[in-house]
């Protein structure tokens, strides 16, 4: 997708320097900037400050941390080191779980260092090409929905956080429908979730789809009631961390919130996920541990001051208590659909268990 | 209530200055600055600019409006222009129309300059006197409430925006349940939301808490589904700027979703009212004009930097579309009760009738 009208991926590989290149999503809208991760603690600092967020690009960034991280040490106990350290970085999001257990089950742990390096390099390219691919047919089955929703009028979606490509590698989850709408012709307007604490909504949504020219709105995450009440937003869209196998979505803190307003109002409420996303596992919500994150995300705003220059302030009083979970869980009774890689799903077991065995 | 130790009300007016005094709401939680206003377009820049806020605030306000406007031309045309400007400041706010009427109504333009204008000065220490024994009456009501439900345990009680003694005179309304509370030694701990876009839980409500020694916990708006359906939260209490008279009500956006999530998770909602915040003219919600303020209060932010130096930033992407409506109404289905101050009465039309006759 575009910034500046300039094609980029989230995160590429380059030969030459042999090393990993993401955008650094803590600097965005503010400032484009490009980071190189060279060995696994450059790969550990990028998810764990959110350089990389988003379920799919964690999955690929973990995948390249373990080539990196054998590229310097090759040995296998290094290897599995690697893997526990990267695995604990972010606990709710399924895909960097999947996306570490994939890599590593495809090494022959016998061949040659050279051989298994190479192939380490090639399965983190291959998870990145494989979520390319999910996310293009999630934006196929999603414009399917879209299509018979708005009906030749103007369609307004709301969105929360940021499940946009760069979220993933290109085209996004949520955003993907919405990107083959406008392909299409679509008059689509979204609503954006500002998405407290942390903005993404705002600073990364917004900006993406500002960048591809998609009609769109900021409004704080209180706003999106009152949209729906007042007939305001035809269909939700959001993305998710973690989908349990019985339907149960982990997603951005909030998602529970809108969803809830969706089904009092009648508002089809859809998640868009790559099948990596589904954690085949968990079936209670109540065992989900939800992340806690600093206190400072709420308090420390970051932003341009007078002078045009980045700045990060204190937007609270002096030594209040602050709690901030991460995500929330929203009951599959709310969702009214999956959309996935492998078609348009059910939030409910035997749904899931069938795209299983697909 | 107290702000470092020492006691204070929101407003009070001081003789030998022949002028009103504030809490400049603007300033805090970082600067606690007390202004002076000694005309009418003082009260109308107070009331705009959000120096004061909260529905009973400003329509005690609005009342010394009234008297400085007759103070500086004492003339019965000039006293209804006055009224005129100051309704137009905050379309939302019943009680600014019911203080406005009530003085009104009671001034005899027959009689002398200096009569009317001694009038008038008192009907405005009358409506602060009166809203302050109301907020008392919902802390004495709404205690009885906290009583029932707490059964000698901690009881975790979840609020929206700023309705504590800052949005009144004196004591709030729907923090009256919980100052009482914490009077009568009842361990009582408060989620309070940030209430973006202005902040006004988590610089307001927080900081009032905070002052009074209320063990309280700021979170995003979006977190409180999830403490709900976690057993976190034992029952909400809002404030309302208007109430309709078959119970709907009209408060601070996002009000709506804590209600709908509280009615999802058989959380008992509750909203402190006096009972001047009911609009006994309006029925159908959909009438109701939600206030649209200015998309700067979204890009805006204001905090310490790391000199401590209040500075203001800009937080979103350039150019980016911002919606802010301010209000939101939230179905008297989802209300378990309005706390006023002459009891706790269902939201209902019946109930809203009867309370109106007594």
């Amino acid at each position: 997708m575009r910034i500046n009208e300039k094609i980029y991926k989230t995160i590429w590989y380059q030969k030459a320097e042999d090393c990993v290149f993401i955008i650094d999503q803590t600097k965005l809208p503010f400032e484009t900037i490009i980071t190189k991760l060279f060995c696994l603690d450059d790969v550990l600092k990028a998810i764990n400050t959110m350089q990389v967020r988003g379920a799919p690009l964690i999955g690929a960034t973990a995948a390249f941390g373990l080539y990196l991280a054998y590229k310097d040490t090759p040995s296998e106990a290094n290897l599995i080191d690697a893997a526990n350290k990267i695995k604990n970085t972010r606990p709710t999001a399924i895909n960097l779980f999947w996306a570490i257990e994939t890599v590593i089950n495809k090494i022959d742990f016998s061949e040659e260092s050279s051989k298994i390096k190479e192939r380490l390099l090639f399965e983190a390219l291959e998870i990145c090409d494989q979520d390319i691919n999910s996310c293009k047919k999630i934006g196929v089955y999603g414009l399917e929905l879209i299509k018979k929703a708005c009906k030749n009028k103007k369609i307004n979606i709301l969105t929360h956080c940021n499940a946009g490509w760069l979220a993933t590698i290109d085209w996004g989850t949520a955003t993907a429908p919405i990107y083959f709408a406008k392909d299409n012709n679509i008059d689509v307007h979204v609503w954006v979730d500002e998405t407290r604490p942390r903005n993404q909504g705002a600073l990364l949504t917004s900006f993406e789809l500002n960048n591809e020219k998609v009609s769109n709105t900021i409004i704080t995450d209180n706003a999106g009631g009152l949209l729906m009440q007042r007939g305001k937003v035809d269909l939700c869209i959001t993305g998710a961390d973690r989908v349990l196998k019985n339907g149960y979505v982990i997603n951005k803190v909030g998602t529970y919130l809108k969803a809830i307003a969706a089904k009092e109002n009648n508002i089809p409420f859809y998640v868009a996920i790559p099948s990596s996303t589904i954690d085949w596992e968990t079936e209670d919500y109540r065992k989900v541990i939800i992340e806690e994150r600093d206190r400072e995300e709420l308090n420390k705003i970051k932003g341009l001051d007078s002078e045009g220059k980045i700045n990060t302030i204190d937007i609270y009083p002096e030594g209040s208590n602050i709690y901030n979970p991460a995500f929330d869980i929203t009951p599959n009774n709310l969702i009214t659909a999956l959309i996935t890689d492998k078609g348009i799903i059910k939030a409910e077991t035997e749904a899931l268990k069938k795209l299983k065995n697909e």
